[in-house]
């Protein structure tokens, strides 16, 4: 096992477990004063082994978006795993029910009648009992059914199927998660959310038990965790951060710096003929592209990242900054985190500059590696 | 192993065969014709069993962008690989000498000194002989030496070196491969070409023996075949084609269709609550966004997609066009092959809907499957 970052061949993705871990305790200790309970998504890690460090610090579960990464959680022994994405599959179905056969506590999130007839059925023919969250599509426009009626209309669909049970509700308003500045954000995400505490009380008022309302992200979890009625929340980008999440801005602050960047990606300068700039070896294909945010060279102001392909990168510099030479290191804070981990297999989990261990980011596969 | 299309879990990358064959064929004849080689890039498909087809076609050796690819092309049993990015690293440089160790006809390319100071000193503490292209910068601004005077003193030093030999050049005009309109391509091309050129009848003129010059990208194929000096392509993306490619025009049109679209991402239908868009399983994890160009629905004329995030993709129709129902399937042509193919683990190999096999992408790993 490389034991330093000067070991890794490049590109390489680094956690740096200071900044990591951090992270992980500003956001318990803010949902524990809340009241709230924390489901934090796979999707952004796709790791078994961040999985079970989220459940030591005190998650109830992990949230999931494929059935592979769901797969990958349970083979893992981590309790609670909820698939936030709808299926209608049946290959996918029949994957989620063996799944649920092998742990109960597995639950999936139903947006439209037909997954629930798809689900109910597959699940009266193999015998097994199943937990749902209805899902509703509070502003998002993606997936999930209207609040109010039409979720109610659901509810009473789950609880006629017989084999299909309803735990409650979730409610990702993806369109809040990076509005800019907190004010706004905090206008957009109250508006999404009380869609969902009112459609809480809706069902309850028709004899439904609600446990569970999730919701949530890493941009509004302050926000989200104070609204009465919401008791789980399911934020990913916490763990990492990325320079889409600094730039919607903080409470009373530009840059939003609730949680410290802690993925980088280290790159070696493998061209240097020009004055104007070096080139690095990571292009498209080693740090994914993002409409809003650009990669940003860590610790090295005036230094500036410039896509140039799919395998590499170029660096400039302010007047009176020197470039980078051949063969020196950078490290990137990505920016977008999710789609950049996906592009790896490993992630290189460092203290300093020393590498304490190297993860499998075991559910990036269509089917996982455990 | 599936046997159709509709066993396929989503999102999955499929092969269309027939077009995949006839845009190998297509090449080959064109080659042939200008009495030019290829040796087609593997950072296309990271797939040795392509790698192995393109051989078995006529090529005479297989580029690679990283030593990883590299890697994966010779355990495969393919000769003449090349690596036509520079590395500095140490582990990368034995890595690559390991693989010369195996397999003579292996070949690396050299744009600076320091690398070939690096190179030729591991070279000639174990013992052995490598053989090495000039990488020549002729605009494209990212790798290589300068042509002319430059790139001569650079083989000088290849010379002076003992290890390592210079069996030639390359030059990647990545600055021409998308220049929109066919006449304005011959131009830049030609202008980017004619450079290396005469580098190589300028290494001539000292003594030197030049045997390869490696140019070319699927939009200049047939430019720079023709071009008189010039020995090899190393075009990659004419095998799948993609809609970068489509839009910057053929010869007298509009659209660039000497390959055809071989390389598709198979999505479903996942949500349908809106009467003005669909939700499809294919977001930016399972299609590579690129700034100039959309991923665009085969043979359904009339449906559009549009980004919504790592997990999921929006559809929407023209007015009078139907949109696609909960469950249905669609297929993409996508952006930016290239780093699409890098997201995927195998692809399926199709003919009609039929699976005729299922290929591993063993090279996009950091360490190559095979």
């Amino acid at each position: 096992m490389p034991t330093t970052k000067a070991d890794l061949p490049t590109p390489a993705l680094l956690i740096d477990l200071d900044a990591f871990e951090a992270n992980i305790r500003h956001i318990f200790s803010q949902c524990r004063a809340a009241g709230v309970s924390l489901r934090p998504h796979a999707k952004t890690h796709k790791c078994v082994e961040i999985g079970r460090r989220l459940m030591a610090a005190g998650a109830v579960g992990i949230s999931t978006a494929t059935v592979a990464e769901a797969e990958a959680m349970v083979r893992g022994g981590i309790k609670g795993v909820l698939l936030t994405s709808p299926i209608v599959e049946a290959n996918k179905i029949d994957r989620m029910l063996a799944l649920v056969e092998r742990d109960p506590t597995v639950m999936l999130s139903i947006g439209h009648k037909l997954e629930l007839d798809r689900l109910a059925a597959r699940a009266a023919e193999t015998h097994r009992t199943v937990n749902v969250l209805i899902d509703l599509d509070v502003g998002d426009r993606r997936t999930g059914v209207f609040p109010g009626e039409a979720a109610l209309e659901l509810a009473q669909a789950v609880k006629a199927s017989g084999n299909v049970k309803l735990r409650g509700l979730q409610a990702y308003a993806g369109h809040s998660s990076h509005v800019k500045g907190y004010d706004e954000r905090v206008k957009s995400s109250q508006t999404a959310v009380g869609k969902a505490v009112e459609t809480r009380k809706l069902l309850e008022r028709h004899g439904f038990d609600v446990p569970i309302l999730s919701v949530g992200s890493t941009g509004t979890y302050d926000i989200d965790s104070r609204i009465a009625g919401v008791s789980d929340l399911q934020c990913g980008s916490f763990l990492f951060m990325d320079n889409h999440y600094r730039m919607i801005g903080g409470r009373g602050s530009a840059v939003y710096e609730d949680f410290k960047p802690s993925l980088f990606v280290l790159t070696t300068v493998i061209s240097s003929a020009h004055t104007d700039r070096v080139t690095v070896d990571a292009g498209i294909k080693a740090v994914s592209t993002c409409v809003q945010a650009v990669p940003e060279p860590k610790d090295r102001p005036g230094l500036h990242h410039k896509w140039t392909g799919d395998e590499f990168g170029i660096i400039t510099a302010d007047a009176g900054v020197a470039l980078p030479k051949l063969g020196d290191r950078l490290e990137f804070i990505v920016p977008h985190c999710d789609p950049t981990v996906n592009l790896y297999d490993r992630v290189h989990a460092c203290r300093g500059d020393n590498v304490e261990a190297v993860w499998t980011i075991s559910a990036r596969r269509e089917t996982p590696l455990v």
